[in-house]
């Protein structure tokens, strides 16, 4: 596909703000859903390692690998007028809170399957799970080494950044996948008898499912038209500086 | 991020068949361990409305809607050499053997259902499959309209191609999502007592959901990094002779 023109460009731009705000609609409504039917319908929260800890999983998972982990990753869509660096580090700290709060869900499960002796991690769930959190975590380790971490070589950082974009997408997915079942086996383990009568918690469930679907579909959008990424130009010359910069001990922008 | 320049391309396409070997592998492997999974531990097929023809149900589904769909998507990259009216009609016909093959899982699943009085259409998983698969047949009677039927205008081929190429890509990623919750969907109702001991049909069951993710990956890497999809430059001329041709009622080729 050819590259948009600039006329095409600037009529897209128009558009970008109503898909931003109509992501964060969606990525507010599936943490108000998950906190609904884990407040509501489960029972509510606890942290005394019994049944009311799980609930405190898919709310953290829902907020840290879909909410925040989707907002992480627009940051350069977004903020298209700050310097490339500030971007970089809203985008590593936004990604680390995510990462924060995920281990924080997994902690509540781990706790949960402890004090009732369930074996943790059999089920298809756990296992596209732990992929995808450790998936996440090297992400970030090796994302903060070579983009962040002030001796990153230029030609690392081009030959890295197709690698860092595909998998973050990617892990984005993962995430998306692992919460749909996740979602699926605590239908089924609650309302196994009662869930093809449709109560209303399995409408809400079911309807969370399809917000993050949602969710994932309008930030995979935004993320990959290519009329609303930063101009290469703009970031080749960023990047050019930044080497020319660190070269000479002066790195207070890049 | 800059385009690739032409030494970067010639270097990685040397890797581009290695990738598609592997996608095949992958999606073989796919349609291999769910055909063991539902013909052996599930006992086999029939298409007599009773337990049995559920079986098909999976087996057209990872058939249809993952290896068939994950390869119609991949002809652009792998015949480069070929014509573009001809892979469009190579993409065109295997996805309809994806949407035909499709249909009969889903026929047989609502059989199944009828048999044995199972309620349609509760989970979540029914509901991510049908909105999958609804949207699978617009995309593709939609394409067919404005890529193959001949009155097509160029202006909006030019308009839609973006779009049918993010949609595409999107509901390859809805239809892994669905077939991974109705894994565990399946997993949950045949083993839910023995699924935690992790039984062979577990463990295998687990490989195919990982083996599903891992065919998405390589086909979503070879069908998106930026060296590997065709010059735009003899896209555009394709389609601009391609129009030249119609307006003269001469369309052997575009």
């Amino acid at each position: 596909m050819a590259s948009p023109s600039s006329d095409e460009v600037s009529a897209s731009m128009l558009q970008l703000p109503w898909f931003v705000a109509g992501s964060q609609a969606l990525g507010i409504g599936c943490v108000v859903l998950v906190g609904i039917w884990m407040g509501h319908y489960r029972g509510g929260f606890s942290w005394n390692r019994d049944v009311l800890e799980f609930n405190v999983h898919p709310l953290c998972m829902i907020l840290g690998m879909v909410f925040l982990y989707g907002d992480a990753i627009m940051v350069y869509r977004i903020f298209r007028q700050e310097s490339k660096k500030c971007i970089k580090i809203v985008h590593a700290v936004v990604h680390l809170g995510a990462l924060l709060t995920t281990i924080i869900g997994l902690v509540a499960v781990f706790h949960f399957h402890d004090a009732k002796s369930i074996p943790n991690l059999y089920s298809l769930h756990s296992w596209l799970g732990l992929t995808t959190v450790v998936m996440f975590g090297l992400q970030w380790v090796i994302g903060f080494l070579i983009f962040l971490y002030p001796a990153g070589l230029a030609a690392l950082r081009a030959w890295y950044l197709p690698l860092h974009t595909f998998f973050g997408l990617a892990i984005f997915i993962l995430a998306i996948a692992s919460s749909l079942t996740g979602m699926t086996e605590k239908l089924l383990f609650v309302l196994s008898d009662t869930y093809h009568n449709m109560p209303v918690e399995a409408m809400l469930a079911n309807s969370l499912g399809l917000l993050v679907v949602a969710f994932s579909m309008v930030v995979g959008y935004i993320v990959t038209r290519p009329e609303w990424k930063r101009p290469s130009q703009a970031e080749e010359e960023a990047l050019s500086m930044h080497f020319h910069r660190i070269t000479r001990g002066d790195d207070e922008d890049d």
